[in-house]
């Protein structure tokens, strides 16, 4: 517990020190957002505002996640297979950003660019994981003792989850500080989640998801370093670099500790976003041209709702803070 | 455990059904601050918001925590000790902005007016701290399995604590969801602390204590719903009442815990609201009028150096998370 202390520890000052650094390299790289014209007229000022802030929490989570792990009984590969899954993601990411900058072209990738990486690397995980002696197709029901046998099922939806989880932190990032710290909140609760799973029935501690709990740790840390510079008035966006490294990352330790069924009460919010996307794509071709909300994702149907971005943020915290206690409750005595 | 998250979730909705009801009502009853003339001018704005917010949180923190305490074994006093030591200062802080509202006289009570009862009450309860068979004189020496016994230089020694922690609170009121937010994570500190000094060696629980931990949990909570309406842009500030309700019962939860001395830790950032203050305050005098800081308390430096309010907040929050995890980080094995 202490050594998961210390590691939030470390790598929230990791990223306080590497934002300073690649903060105005990037800007001198004049990686700045070309703000998307589909997003609310008032982010017209975000113009400019540099991105790709990914870069400075995903590094300190991995060096801090690498440090503090711990070794000695063979290692079966929790932790590189948590930190694999992120970088494959974060890659995917890097590369949209990399055209919005380069191109100048705000869309980036385009949806089916995106989406096609993503499905395969969902599949190639998915198979990965259910053949795997330490994960296979069983899954944890929350609040429960009991476990779900998917089967051959177990395939196709836990590709399904990676590209829907990827996707939902992707679309949730828009707000300053929005993504960052609803990211921050959910890995706070991972790593409380897979330390009560580390501790087994005999009381010796299962050193994989001890691993996976440092390794949420670390990612908690370094997205509170990460928010030093992009709470409002953000100076750095973490562009899908970033978001898609967190979805990455969130989906991965639901599979080692094959909680993937307690990620819509943990991501709540980032499932919120993109349930209210489809609503709104759905409702608007069936309706020929109607609109559900005034804007998708929901968190921008409330900023043209005229709720201020920085209590929008708030209210998304505070629901992140209390669906994770809920989900939380399942796992303490 | 459980017992706590659920004090948490329940205190956070009661104040969230409590604010929508107070508000209209005190704005009713045009309980506005009338803003201080002595902070910044942007504050002007502010001219208007409505004021006793502290009456969102302590009810909703009363009553669950009332709710959710343990009974059976003969209660010791723990909590009803809590409760009376937050109310007592509460009333202090409501006369003060009651006097502020009715007269228009911004600074409420004079410094002396305010004063004199804290420090009655300080050096009441320190006697009773003093004299009580499950109290007495010794202090919990942090990161140490150590205690030292103060002898009868404890009553003075705390009496001083009560002051400054409470002046501390009112102190560091004054940016949106500041003392709100910075207040909510040092009660889940305590609430942890409160919670892991409950589990006796024996591995029995004390009652006590786990009251105490799940009073923690409640003001934590409660905090978390009134931080709904006091974020940036603030629709209510939680005023003197509030403030000095959370310095007392911050406080008391350290005479009861005898955890006096990780205070300084855990409220970091009230601390130095107050020696920003003090020091401010020397250096006019000794200097004949020169100046440290642009203004006193610090988080109103920061203000005039140009670092936007939200940006202030969030550093703020940041800080008083990783100095609480340090503080608990001896209380884990």
């Amino acid at each position: 517990m202490q050594r998961l202390i210390f590691a939030v520890l470390a790598s929230f000052v990791a990223a306080m020190l590497v934002g300073p650094i690649l903060i105005p390299w990037l800007k001198k790289l004049k990686v700045g957002q070309t703000i998307n014209d589909f997003g609310p007229r008032s982010h017209m000022r975000k113009q400019g505002t540099v991105t790709m802030g990914g870069l400075i929490f995903i590094p300190s989570a991995i060096v801090c996640a690498i440090l503090f792990s711990v070794k000695g009984q063979t290692p079966k590969y929790d932790l590189w297979f948590l930190i694999l899954t992120m970088l494959l993601f974060a890659a995917i990411g890097f590369l949209d950003d990399y055209i919005k900058v380069v191109r100048k072209r705000s869309e980036g990738l385009t949806p089916k660019q995106k989406l096609l990486p993503q499905i395969l690397l969902g599949i190639a995980i998915a198979v990965f994981a259910y053949n795997s002696p330490y994960i296979g197709s069983k899954l944890r029901v929350p609040f429960s003792s009991l476990e779900w046998d998917l089967g051959w099922f177990y395939i196709p939806f836990t590709a399904f989850v990676i590209v829907a989880m990827v996707n939902s932190s992707n679309l949730l990032d828009g707000l300053d500080g929005l993504c960052a710290g609803s990211g921050m909140i959910d890995f706070a609760a991972l790593a409380l989640i897979a330390l009560s799973m580390s501790v087994l029935p005999d009381g010796t501690t299962d050193n994989d998801l001890f691993n996976t709990a440092i390794f949420c740790a670390s990612l908690c840390g370094a997205l509170l370093g990460f928010l030093r510079f992009n709470t409002h008035p953000a100076s750095v966006f973490m562009g899908d670099v970033g978001s898609f490294a967190i979805g990455g990352a969130m989906v991965a330790v639901a599979i080692v500790t094959r909680q993937m069924l307690i990620l819509p009460i943990i991501a709540f919010t980032m499932v919120l976003a993109s349930l209210s996307d489809l609503i709104q794509f759905a409702y608007f071709r069936i309706s020929h041209g109607k609109r559900v909300f005034r804007m998708a994702p929901l968190q921008h149907h409330f900023e043209l709702s005229g709720i201020p971005e920085t209590r929008i943020v708030a209210m998304y915290d505070i629901v992140t803070a209390m669906m994770c206690l809920i989900a939380l409750s399942g796992f303490v005595g």
